[in-house]
């Protein structure tokens, strides 16, 4: 029988609603397996292997894991330099893993921690090194290439579209004409935004307006959509907008020109939202208002995608049996085998063909300039399914806390 | 037998997570009452009753309509003028009663409302009328006189909570020194704000800082109670503030002098949480970031406070069963028998001691200057608990529409 080594895991970049979920199945995945002794966790990601500060999760409730939201072992916004740089940096870490004789590092994140997993692999197998390091995707942004989508976009969307259809349900109380505006994180992709889209249903056609970063925004084009709307019979307009949105020339709107200066003559970034918001005033003259949703995006633990966390779970265990049968510089991903029923699939990628890579939303999931088409629909729809029974305690849902760190 | 004659009630107000469930309530109790023929709904509230905009409710959803939010028969911002300014107001109104055989009128709204079911239950005594008016309190400020909480807040309150523990869980997740500043509506009230307070348990003690209206806000002591919090070793701050803080001269904190103007020189009203966002910028230079939680606040229909529906659903049935007894001119209240266990009784009170009061939080639910009492939680902890099992389709919860107006 061969020695049984030890696992280690870590997460790192923006917190989600799943990236817990993933960490659950790294560690089921891991206490389950014959071949592994403990399952350590990396406090702050690359950080906290640096620095030694590991925690054993053996015995971690993973049921509860599973529906705490944001990164159970703190993350971190660290991008490796490049070994031939500062090899100092891959020597302490391989010390780290040897010290505590770590076969298998987990990496659960979105891009620049696929940029740490390729390095590290990259480094292990020139310096022959028998670490299995492997990637496990996250982000609400869905802008990995080469997986059908990314663990945690699900949940956000689940989240913005009910939001989204709340929201209209309060628009709607009101007699007079309104716009409400309301900004969706992505920055530079657009696939939450369009997530609002799953708001419609047979009674409402909210949101009647969706603007992506995909599409070159025009101010004069929004300001005709919004009286097309309300020459069409809409009274109270509902507007999903990109906080990534840009002008022709590329500039986001929301470092629009005319955009204040607080007394200082510095400029006050506001959100594209706020942006909008004045042009309507100002514009149109009628009520108006924005929200941005903010980061309950990528933290409301209260409202989870089953369809998410179970998948979330499934790709951090088969990442954990990935490394295990000796599998090294890949990133896990999803493969949509079938639309209807929905059925996916987990695999493999070398992750020399995805770090540093960002996927946009295709033209064939647009419509005109204001719209996302029915291929989206059908492509988000699986992803929002079912809902998580959450654990609730004196009214409120119960979360995991880390513990205080203490050295092993 | 007595002749059978029906049952009219409307909704006014800002929307809130369980005005519906009251709406449910009043409806169930007509449609149940041997003296009641059918129940009526005016659209967009006593609006609706002047124009002749009724829809019949008796086969509605109640079930559904219960984890509906915001106002399903839409809402007003109408306060009637006095009797003898302008009569002709009161003659129309009271027609309509008469054209429909109107006997009981149900008015669920906040403090206008409430103006609205005094001037009218006077009218009618004044000239006879033989039609009972009863006010159905809701409002998710919880700043109405004599019922001891209003119905909508326990589920705002939910809301609050629950976000803000989640907000707390992203923020703990990089290694960095920050301040989160948490916006939450309450022009003149700070109960909303408290409910904030609900989110620590014994693992977090955020939000560590809470500032109500009811308490003079200073700058200088703001930056001194985050220097404090560092100092004891808190490491991601989360700052409660109420949109209605108010500085020494009684100015609102969002009307900061330092407020931007846009290039029109027009002064641009930010948010409360965006003016000590700048403030900690300025002073601190910490990481610092401002949430607003906006109108999700109050149609939050995927999280609600189970005792706030069945709360609501039954003071709404209390109101019609008072009504059809002859009672008129009343608001109906919730009073508290026990907290431990949690018992309230519903009763009537008469209308004229409560329209156009407005209940602050007490001296001896605060504490210091920026936080609330134990005996505040006391309060609140009862008005959050239990969760209602919202019913979903297609992964997101299913809410009822109001079909398009035609006239009866």
């Amino acid at each position: 029988m061969t020695k049984k080594r030890h696992l280690l895991t870590a997460q790192s970049g923006g917190p989600t609603a799943a990236i817990n979920a993933s960490l659950a199945g790294v560690i089921r995945a891991g206490v389950e397996s014959d071949a592994i002794g403990h399952v350590y966790g990396a406090v702050h990601g690359i950080e906290g292997v640096l620095h030694d500060r590991l925690l054993l999760l053996d015995n971690l409730d993973t049921d509860l894991l599973q529906q705490t939201p944001a990164a159970y072992l703190g993350s971190c916004r660290n991008k490796l330099p490049n070994p031939e740089e500062a090899p100092e940096v891959y020597e302490k870490i391989f010390a780290l893993f040897a010290k505590y004789d770590i076969g298998y590092f987990l990496y659960i994140g979105g891009n620049d921690s696929m940029d740490t997993v390729c390095k590290l692999s990259g480094y292990a197998a020139a310096h022959n090194l028998d670490v299995s390091i492997i990637g496990i995707p996250k982000t609400i942004d869905n802008d990995l290439e080469i997986t059908d989508h990314t663990p945690g976009f699900g949940s956000a969307a689940k989240y913005i579209a009910t939001t989204v259809s709340e929201i209209a349900q309060d628009s709607r109380v009101y007699y007079l004409q309104s716009v409400t505006i309301i900004e969706i994180m992505g920055r530079h992709a657009g696939w939450l935004t369009a997530a609002a889209a799953l708001a419609r249903n047979a009674e409402s056609n909210a949101p009647h307006l969706i603007y992506l970063p995909e599409v070159e925004f025009s101010k004069e084009q929004f300001i005709a959509d919004l009286r097309d709307k309300f020459a069409q019979g809409v009274n109270n307009i509902i507007v999903a907008v990109s906080e990534g949105v840009k002008d022709k020339n590329g500039q986001f709107i929301c470092e629009d020109e005319n955009t204040a200066k607080d007394v200082f003559g510095h400029k006050m970034l506001s959100g594209a939202g706020k942006v909008l918001e004045r042009w309507v005033a100002a514009e149109l003259g009628c009520k108006v208002r924005s929200v941005e949703l903010n980061v309950s995006q990528r933290c409301a633990g209260h409202i989870l995608s089953k369809t998410d966390i179970d998948e979330a779970f499934a790709i951090g265990a088969a990442g954990a049996e990935a490394a295990i049968q000796g599998e090294t510089g890949k990133m896990m991903v999803f493969r949509r085998i079938c639309n209807s029923p929905y059925r996916i699939e987990i695999s493999s990628t070398p992750i020399t063909g995805i770090a540093n890579l960002e996927k946009k939303v295709p033209g064939e999931f647009l419509q005109g300039n204001h719209d996302v088409s029915e291929a989206m629909l059908h492509y988000l729809r699986p992803l929002i399914a079912g809902e998580v029974n959450v654990r609730y305690q004196n009214g409120l849902p119960v979360y995991l806390y880390r513990p205080r760190f203490q050295r092993l």
